[in-house]
Parts: structure tokens; C-alpha cells; sequence
């Protein structure tokens, strides 16, 4: 890999505060599966931070074992969930969903947020037996176009789920980067009021590896735990993501990663945007989809790693690029001299 | 927990090594879901102990998930895989294996171990459409009752499973005490030969977590990856895995921690026997599970964490004692005056 | 096949009644999918023989397809199922309670039948989420060795389902047999007392094909339909089972169908009985287990159809006679002479 | 139910030849579960028309359940199948598919009916083990909208499907409707040689219930059965279907009656179109579209039983209408006559 990665914001290491935390308290003898010290301090963090203190929480290893997880336990056999076309769940997890016995139904969105409105044309369709009954609504935030919901966004989207009996699922897999977007009015605690169940996502924010399942709607916490021991999620030393997540929410770890992450992608956009390119979608947070020629996309690639995301034309292409707590100044100019140099050039 | 803590090998933290090399990893950037250079690394030391170059090499994060994972894989949905009723497949996965579609057909053994005649008569029952088709067996090592499979048992059942064309699949959770055990002849390649895939163990042996699959049947190889990620096991920061699997293997250092516990374990039952107690199951391994007077077990307990098994008659338990490869000389002393000074109060 | 039928009760037609009845209706223009007239009428006339106006009456086409969808239609994914080893679901239905995700937890039984004790056991060992919880009851009346239930003895296992909180379902594949036996007290009403589903088998005595499930428990009613439609299990042309449930209800026929069926197998028994020969279980309906010396077999085979059902020893098996609706004199006849000619030719 | 019915083509009982051979078959004893002599028979028939001595033949009670048994039998579980989203497995058929574990990737079409062009679109997007693998393409002919297939737009399909390694399936449901159409020149035999795998549908022309599902690619022949069983597929008097289907294929009974629904739906397209009104889909098979104002539909619903499919302006809807294998002509000059009636009174 190049020295210059913003191919994504999970290639490095752990934030070096994690591993300490690791040794710290590697001879301590502990319980297991979930119930050891760390899980529960770091539970105890997290529901302070989120001020709700009948949250259930729980660890698991990865995002769409969290995804599955969550969504298989929230249905019966017939019931299915509503997501955008863009959703992670919908594309990029091999059919985790469909693989527990349940239909995604999925909506166009413009930028990977859904609407109160999306969700009504869905029910409108779904009437009886014949059809799957859809129950479920799952959303990610940041979303996998980069945009954030704002809080009126996120209420409006919860109270139509509450009207009409829907469960409200949040993937939080950049959480952090959503909440430190500019864009973004949501506390942590507005997550937790305003959704049924989120996971806060750990491998994206410098962890190891681990996510936080938070639960607030009392219907979904019963026998959580079965769920996740048949699904292989509830790890025996659940210590390694107690430990993690207590660090986070110790001092905001969690949040600083966040804006660092955050900050470095608004100023590799303004200096795009400054250099007159147009964007995919409007830059809020961590990840950023300038449009650019092709030509200048083979130039940047001499030097740094991203993901070329579409064609937009038959000449130019958006590309992803995505910086993480762990992008450096360094990787920020790399990239700005790289595409200075491009235009002398031209 | 109490200081001497007898109860499961997985409530301690890492071995150091793993902590220093994750340390002096740290800010690698890598490429992710299995395709990092320690992953490779890790891969190719795995290789080369089990002495096949051809074997197909994946991580995981826990030993449910590894089951669960290779067993579907092999299966259609028709297809069942045969295990002992003590598997830990059968009783303690919270049914994994039945998520996943598939019939577990068990077999009552004397000690966990399953030989050709147990299948023999399984197949010998399955004969039509009307009933599930056997594929596949289900064996651990070592098993669930701290028995080890010598090589000729070993060999006897692979002989027989590719005769009768069914796959034969071992669970090696605690493979590294199985083969550290004076009643084992096996050798690392003798598994990788004898199996048509098995796992390494890694939870269970000083890891932070993390199991490697190892395939060498070439039908089972195809498109596991797959598999993986539609189980959500498919790590995205496998590096994680993949740098503790190196460290395992670069010293043999899996293989000596394998060896402490059962060093400990075998410590602890020569000072149990010369007391003049039995054991449910021959001790052969770092699972020992002893028969002790119930008065006598209350009385440890003040001192040691351990699981009491099973009542043997009205006033005694069989218990389990595990050690690790953390355990210490401190642990063993404690629990072994514990049971001097019952002997003398009595 | 021979004419001296013994092998099963579903190798004739359909009793006339039921094809006069298809003929009449032919002509009439319905509701499709469970909504038609006859549906309607066979639901009402079932209603009143079990005296329960507010059952839940679905039909289906066989036996395997009503255990699968009532059983997981009760349980979540992590629940799992109570029955005797020799139950149909556990061995005869190649895995299909398993291919919907849940585990059956088997008991052995002296005959076929479930206890409160044999319950109670199973649960003593499921206790936490490192294993299923058993939230379900399955039984079969009559059973699979040809017992049936008294009424103390299903009145027994409701309560004791009731008290932990577990749902008690029957399999009715032939009830009409169970019923009709000398040996039982009890009525259509008890069975629908004393379970909380059920199904009236119709392949077995005397259909084209068809069930008809009976949901008495409030909490098991609520979308049954969707898991029906799901599972392919709602047919289109739902007047082909409300035509002949409707038929068998009208003026109690399928209760008379299954008293023929028992009393053409009591005389079977009552012969062989008489002419010193043991049975594997005690001959209570329509199925009966005589043991026979296998030169006996193979005498009698040359005459009828039966299937030989186990060894006893070196010289001698146990077959299973089934006796129908539509044995005929003329059969059990054959039979009796058969029988008769080999005593007078040894 | 009106008795001018153009809901749909399953209302009626069943033709009365078929009746008429359950009755003269009634006395003979056979086989079961698909062994019986009418199934033999039955699948000899098929074989001859389809000119294909090697094809595979099951009879199933329904359409539901064939696709869910076809799709899921043809595919590991990473695998998906490709198909319009207009297609009845996708949205009426309570996420049957996803049920068993499989995801489908729907496509927008003009008129229900796929090309190689739509399905390359989906392969180009499905590259590697982070999204499904597409493995099988379904289509029904005729379709959801009424339209058929052409000799050589199947052709093409199936030609792409080898090339890349797909299954294709043809949902016949209405399989005689859509060879009798004058817009095909589709033979069964050819059905037989440009698929995989199609079933012939009963429920919908003519039987009591029951598909014929045949399969030509050895691939998908292999243990079959297993898989009828554990679906609750597997009728035990499978007479009922083999009885049916013998009589089906004797004479080209099945044809015949194809020929009769679209005849009698070509006649009202006919005087539709005369009335000057248009069509959602081109009119082709036993089901037409025509769009209405909503004044007429009122009006026509008055005489006769219909679907309004959808809302086509402020003021006007599309209606379904389906002809059978049953309907009269006075049904067709029932509507006619409600029609110009309010032609008149305008």
C-alpha cells in the first residue's frame, strides 16, 4: 500500500491509547462472554454518553455481523426490512440479510438517506400475505454516500417508524464521522432517542476490531445474547472489545477520531472544490467523492490509494476518498501536491 | 475472579508476544479482509508447519463462527454431519449448526471420541430421501472431555469417512494441549493429512481471539470467501488475526504455550491421584476433570474459580479443571494446598 | 402392489364420498387461497366438533409441511423443539425442522409417547444462552409406534407445557385412528383442550391429500397465513381441501374411517395374539408390531405388503401392519390364512 | 364470486376429465411419494411431448412452492438469482426465495421479460466475495403481464445463461396459455431444450392443484427428492398429482385448454380494442390489461369480477383480466354486453 492511503479508514493499526489499554490490563483475570470488568465499564461509558441508562449493550467482532445480527432478531420469518438501494446491507454483504431469511426491500434515494416519504410508498405497496410485511428500517449515518442526517431528519424518520409500528435500525459504522460532521446537529444521545437499536462502529474509528450494539427499545432486548451466541458473535474474551470501547468513551476518545477524520477530509475537499471540481454527492464527512478526468485520476494514483467509485462521463469518474483518524498531514499534502502538480502539467 | 483461577483458559489477556507485535505493527498500513501482509505472513508460517503447501488458510474471530461457518459450507441443505453427543457443536453453541439448516446426527461415545463404528452405524440408518443424508463428521481434539486422538484412530476415521465420501471436519479449539499431550502421537501434519479441514485454535491458547481455518480438501476451498463474509466473519482489519497467527507460528510459540497448560494440568492430576481420587475421563490434556467429595469441592472453592461437572453419586461431583497458558506455579500451589488442608481438617 | 395391503394407509384413492363431492362443487365459482365457500363451511363444522368457536383452522397439503411451518411458526430462531426420538420430525422428514433453523431436542421413550418427566429433563439442561431454549412441544397422536395418549396423560402435559411457559403441538397425522383406539378416552374437544395446535391428518384417512391445523392458542394465530404463503404452503385452489374437510366433518366420517382403520387392525391382533405370537409395542390403533419369526416373513410377504421394521433377534423381526379406511375383509382375510398355512405347514 | 369471473384462471374446479379418471383409478393400490403408476405414467407422457427422455420429473402441489424448491436447490447459499422485478417470486410470493436463504437481484423491464442485456448488467456489478454471486436467472413465461417469450429471444437467454455459467429457469405457471398465444412459436420441446429447469403449472389450467417441475440439466437432477421432502414437497398419495398430469398429457388435454383461455381473452381484446381503448402490456396470452376510465371500471364491476392493477392518470386505471380453461362464452358476453352498455349511456 502507498504511503498516501485514502483507500479507507480501517488499513492502519489501533489508536495507540487502545494498545496501551490492551497491556494495562493483560494480567488481569477476568469473567467472560460479555460479562468481564472492561465490557462492563465500558458499558457503564457508554450509556452515561448517550444518557440513556436502560440501553443494553453489547460487543461483537465486525459491522455485518452486527448488521445480520440485529435485523435477523428484530423479524419474524416473514417480515422484512426497508433500506436504501445504496445500503451497505444491500450490496456489500454478500447477502447477510437475505442468507437469515429476510427480504430487503429496497427504495432510489438521491444521496443514501431515506425519507418518512420512502418508506410510506413501501407500505403502501405491502398489503397483505401475498407480500413480505415489512417491519424494519435500516439506515446508516454517516451513509455510504458520505452524507449525515441532521436531527430533524432522523426524529421525523423515527416518529413516522413509531406510527406505523416499524423498528428503526442505525448503522454506525462511521458514526463518529457523522457525528463531527459540520453538517451534522445530532448528539449522542439524540442517536439513542431517536432509533429503536445502532451499533457504534469501532473498526472504522480505530479499534482492532469491534462495534457497540446499543438497544433502547425494550421489545428488542429480550434473549439478545442467544442471538448472538448462535450467530458466533458473543466472543469468549470479550475483553478485547471491552477494552477498546471503554477506552473510547473514557475522554471522547471516540469523538476526537471522529473530527480528526472529519477535519482532514473537509480540507482535502475545499482545496477539490478550490481547484474547481464538482462532487457526487455534497462532502460532509470522512468519506468525499470528488468527480475528476480520468486522466488526472491516473496521476493521482501514482501516488495515493483510493477506490475509483463510477463513470460520470465518458471522460471523467467520481472516485471515493476517505481519510480516518489515523490520516496524517503528510497524506493530506501528498495528495494536494499531487493534484497541483497534474494542473501545472496540463 | 479468584486469583486461582481453574475455570476456562480464555480469562486471561494475550501472551506478550502477540501484545509486542501488535505494537510494533502498528502503523503498517495494509490492505484489509484477509489480503494483509500478516495475514500472508501468517499464512505461509501455518503452511509450512502442517507441511502442505496446497492448504486454503482463513481467520476468524471465534470458534462458534468457525463451526458453524466450515460446517454449512460443506453441507446442502439435505446434508447432516455426525458428531458425539458431547460435541461442543451439539450442547453449548446454542444450536449454530441447526441456524445454518443442517441436522446434527449424534452418537453416544464412552469419552468424546468418535471411532468408525459410531458412523457405521449412523450411515447404516440413512438410507433414502426420507431421511437426512450424512456428509460430514464433526470431531474435536482435543475433545470436549480433555481426550486426545492418537494417530491410528485418527487415521482409521479419515480412512473410513473418504470411503464412505463424507468430510471430516475437527474442531481444534484446543488443538495446540491436544497435541502437547503425552498420549498424543500426533504431529501438526498429521492433522492437516488426516482432516479435510480443521481449525487452529487461537481463543483458547493466548490469542486475543481469533481462530485459522485450515482447508485441504480442494472441494471445500471454493469461494469459502464467500461464505465468510455472508457470515459476517469476514474481518475487514484481519490484520489483527493475521499478526497474532504469526507470532504463533514464527517460534512455535502456539505449540509451547499448548505445552504449559498441559504441563500444569498433568502437575495438578499426579497430586490429585497420589490423593487417591478418580477422574470421570482418563487426564490427558489441559482439561482434567476429577472426583471429589462434595464437602471437598466447597472447600476449593474458597480459594480456586472452577466448573463443577456433574453429580457421580450423592455426595460427589466430577469437577473441571482447566489450565492455560497463563496458568502459574502460583495457581497450582494454591490449589494443591487448598486440597492438603482439607485432607488435614478432616 | 398386492392385494393384501398392509404396508400403509395412504396407497388408495380417496373415499367415495370425497370424489362425489368434488363432482357436485365443480361447477361453482370461489374465492381462491383459503377464502372459498368450502374452506369456509369445513371450518365451521370443525369449530363445533372440537367445541372452540374461535380456533384457527388453516389447511395444507401434508403432513411434513404442517410440523414444519407450525413448528417454526412458534419459535424464535434460537427456541427449539421437544420430542421422543422415534417422533416423525426427528427421523422421517430429512431434516426438515432443522432446514427451518431449529434444533429438536429428542428423548428416548419406552413407547413413542412424552412425559412431563422426560420434558422437565431437557429443560434442567438448557439454562443459558450457550445453548437453545426449548420452547416447544411436539407430539404425535397416534404415535409412531402405534400408542395413543389417554386423556390424564395429555391433560398432564398441557399443564406441565403451560406452567414453563412452553407451547404443546400435536401431530394428528392420524388422529382419526388415535380417536377411534379402544384404548383412548379421549375426544375431538380434549385434543383441542389440551394442546395449543394441532393438525387433523387427511392424506391418512381417506383424502386426496390434506391437513387441517388447528391453532387454539391466541398467541399462535397472528399472521399464520404470511408463514403459509411463505413456506408454498397456501394453495391456490384451496376448495380442493375445504371440499374435503368439509366432507369429513359433515356427518362424522372421519371419525368413522378411523374406527374402520382400528378395527380391521384389533382383528389382525386379536389372530395373532391367539396364535402365541409377542408385538413390539402394544396394539392400541391402526398400526400394530407384531414380532414374527423371519421364515414367518418371508412366508407371509409372498401374500401381502408390509413393511419389516427391526430386528428382535437372530431369528426374528417386528413388522409393522397398517390397517386403512380401505382395508377390505378380504385383506385382513389373506392375511389370517397366510398366517394360518405357515403354523400348518411347520 | 360473480359469475361473469375474469379474476383469475384458478376459481374453477377441475376439468372434468380429470375428475373422471380419479374416479375410475380409485380402487387401485399403489406406490407413494412420487412411485406410484400414475406419476410413471404421467412423467412418460411428459417426456414424449417434450421430446426429452432423460428429463427429470416431480409433481408439487403448487407454484410457490416449486419456485422456492427450484431456486434454492439449484444454488449454494452466496448464491443469488437474477430476475424482473415484476417477476411473482419477488413480490408475491412472501419472500419465499429469501426464506431459504437466497438473495434476488431484481431488473427493470418494459414488459416483465428479460434479455441477456439485463442480465450482463447485473453480472458486470457482482465481481467479488463482498456481494452475492449471481448463479440462475428466473423468468416466467407467459409473464406476470401477460407477454410470451419468442423462440429466439429464449434462445439468446439460455445461450448467455451456458456461456456464463447460469441456470435458467422458466416459472410455467401459465405455461399453456403462453404456447398457445399466436404472439409464440415456442414448442414444448423447446421449453425442454432452452432451459434448465421449468415446471408445467396444473393449479392454473385446469387441476385441482399441481405442477409438473422438470429438469433437464444433469446438474440440478442429484438428489432432488431429499430436497421435495424437507420443503414438505413430497406428496405421500402423489397419485393425486400423477393422475392429473397422465390425463394433462394423454390427449393434449393441457394444450387444449391453454388454447381455450387465450381464445377466449383474444376475443375481448379484440372488442376492447374495437371500443377504442389501449393496453398497459401488448395483449397476448389469457391475461390483458386494457386501461379504463374509472367510471367504466365501476361500471363493469357491477357485472363482473376483476383486478384494478393500477392507477394510469387522474382519471382512468389499468384492469387485469383473466381468462381460463373454464370460461364461457356467456361470461365473455356478459362483459361485452356491460361494456357497450355503458358505450350507451355516456
Amino acid at each position: 500500500m502507498k504511503k498516501c492511503n485514502l483507500k479507507n479508514d480501517y488499513s492502519e493499526g489501533a489508536h495507540p491509547d487502545i494498545l496501551k489499554a490492551l497491556i494495562e490490563t493483560n494480567n488481569l483475570i477476568t469473567e467472560t462472554y460479555g460479562n468481564d470488568i472492561f465490557s462492563g465499564e465500558a458499558k457503564k461509558l457508554i450509556k452515561k454518553k448517550i444518557k440513556n441508562e436502560n440501553a443494553d449493550i453489547h460487543f461483537v467482532s465486525g459491522g455485518t455481523q452486527a448488521n445480520l445480527l440485529v435485523i435477523s432478531s428484530m423479524l419474524k420469518s416473514y417480515q422484512s426490512v426497508i433500506a436504501a438501494s445504496t445500503a451497505h446491507v444491500v450490496i456489500h454483504e454478500t447477502g447477510a440479510i437475505e442468507a437469515t431469511g429476510h427480504k430487503i426491500n429496497t427504495v432510489e434515494t438521491v444521496d443514501g438517506k431515506l425519507t418518512p416519504e420512502h418508506i410510506k410508498n413501501v407500505l403502501k405497496e405491502h398489503k397483505d400475505e401475498h407480500m413480505v410485511m415489512p417491519k424494519s428500517v435500516f439506515i446508516s449515518n454517516s451513509s455510504e454516500t458520505g452524507t449525515v442526517y441532521k436531527k430533524e431528519e432522523l426524529k421525523a424518520l423515527y416518529s413516522f417508524c413509531k406510527k406505523n409500528n416499524l423498528f428503526l435500525y442505525l448503522d454506525g459504522a462511521r458514526l463518529a464521522a457523522a457525528l463531527a460532521s459540520s453538517d451534522s446537529d445530532l448528539e449522542p444521545e439524540d442517536i439513542a432517542e431517536y432509533t429503536d437499536v445502532f451499533y457504534i462502529g469501532g473498526t472504522k474509528n480505530g479499534a482492532l476490531t469491534g462495534e457497540a450494539i446499543v438497544i433502547t427499545e425494550d421489545k428488542l432486548k429480550e434473549d439478545f445474547r442467544y442471538y448472538m451466541k448462535q450467530k458466533g458473535a458473543l466472543l469468549a474474551k470479550s475483553r478485547l472489545t471491552g477494552i477498546q470501547f471503554a477506552e473510547f468513551f473514557k475522554d471522547d476518545l471516540y469523538f476526537k477520531l471522529g473530527e480528526h477524520a472529519d477535519k482532514a477530509a473537509m480540507k482535502l475537499a475545499s482545496v477539490i472544490k478550490a481547484a474547481g471540481f464538482d462532487f457526487l454527492f455534497p462532502p460532509s464527512s470522512n468519506q468525499i467523492f470528488p468527480i475528476f478526468p480520468d486522466k488526472l485520476i491516473k496521476h493521482l494514483q501514482k501516488t495515493c490509494d483510493f477506490y475509483v467509485w463510477k463513470k460520470t462521463d465518458e471522460n471523467s469518474s467520481a472516485v471515493r476518498l476517505v481519510c480516518s483518524w489515523a490520516t496524517t498531514n503528510e497524506t493530506i499534502d501528498m495528495f494536494i501536491t499531487s493534484l497541483e502538480d497534474f494542473n501545472e502539467t496540463q
